[in-house]
């Protein structure tokens, strides 16, 4: 048994489909973040960052969602959702993986939240995000462009559902990730998936369906 | 046969202490970062985003450091560097190798290159990326707070070297990371490893031995 917390459409929502996908068995509690239960103590002890996704695996809170989402990967290998140690696709899902972690969501953090870095120009700020987001979506769109259905290959993995999360978030921004030709049919794909339409009706989420 | 392009001191130091940790065969490129090697047409082909590391393997040129330790340390499970799925210290390694890339890498390299962002007061970015290094060794220092030698408990691990790392690199910050107590003999402990030393001979390093 899993517990989630998360908030609507956040890096949760990932970790959410998972679950999801898995047919894990999982409690579930929605944080309001515009009224700032992210940041009331009893979270905190949770997740000291004061963000989420947390997830509670065998009892412990765990934070970072490109983490979660690898760790439920690999705890069901029965959903071949991540190659295991000495697959051949094993070192595109882990630099892959760490390109999502590393280079792209932590610059969208910039984009929805320039004051992280405190009393600074967020125009600024937000320009320059946008310059590395767009700069991944280039190299994703590269590597999709040999026709590959997913981001590994033939077969869907955690790296995914990773991708349609990031790409959903860009879906306000000056250049939607759906811009790009190959990035469009690959989230058109993924989006058939049972498992989106009911990610959209368990957080109550409607834009970008 | 691994082949490393890097330059010293950089992201790939701890790509290549662990190289050497394992005793695996391995070139080296040593790439002059100042001089712009990084950006020329023939590196850009194996590193679209023209930074260091690159490792190749099997022939396959791969980026983003986090990823290349990690793929190394399940490369070769007899150095013992990474718990394998399912390891009662799996979930810990993963959270926190994700911690370290996501949160803590970044936000260094917005220390060290504001100008990614753009036409920004560096300044102010420099200020931000600060608050956000010390946050996370007010994290780490809590968990070793505990006694623990290493991030794992008592073995070294890949998360061990990119900690150090990541460590050095605040050797002339305002607040280097040997303010914290328990992140000073933690330094001090690995400090001692014959592969540190040798590290510092291959790239020719002095500062922070
Ligand atoms: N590194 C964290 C980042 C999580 C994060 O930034 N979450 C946002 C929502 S997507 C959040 O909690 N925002 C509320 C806040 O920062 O106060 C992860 O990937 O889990
Ligand atoms: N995400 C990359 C970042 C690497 C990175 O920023 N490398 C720096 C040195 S530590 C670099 O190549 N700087 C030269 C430049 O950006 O031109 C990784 O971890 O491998």
């Amino acid at each position: 048994m899993y517990t989630l917390y998360t908030s609507p459409g956040t890096a949760g929502m990932m970790v959410h489909q998972l679950l999801i996908e898995l047919g894990a068995p999982y409690e579930m509690h929605l944080l309001d973040i515009k009224a700032g239960d992210q940041r009331k103590p009893e979270y905190l002890a949770l997740n000291p960052n004061g963000v989420v996704p947390t997830l509670v695996i065998d009892g412990k809170p765990r934070t970072e969602s490109s983490a979660l989402v690898m760790l439920l990967a690999e705890r069901h290998p029965e959903g071949g959702f991540a190659p295991a140690p000495g697959d051949a696709a094993r070192d595109d899902y882990l630099e892959w993986m760490l390109i999502l972690a590393h280079s792209l969501q932590p610059a969208y953090r910039l984009w929805f939240y320039p004051s992280d870095l405190g009393d600074v120009d967020h125009d600024a700020i937000k320009a320059g995000a946008r310059a590395k987001i767009e700069k991944t979506w280039d190299r994703v769109e590269a590597r999709l462009s040999d026709g590959r259905p997913y981001m590994l290959g033939d077969a869907v993995s955690a790296l995914d559902f990773y991708t349609l999360m990031l790409m959903r978030w860009s879906r306000n921004m000056p250049k939607p990730a759906t811009t790009w030709t190959h990035l469009a049919a690959f989230a058109a794909r993924m989006k058939q998936r049972p498992s989106w339409r009911r990610l959209y009706e368990l957080e109550g989420l409607t834009e970008w369906a």
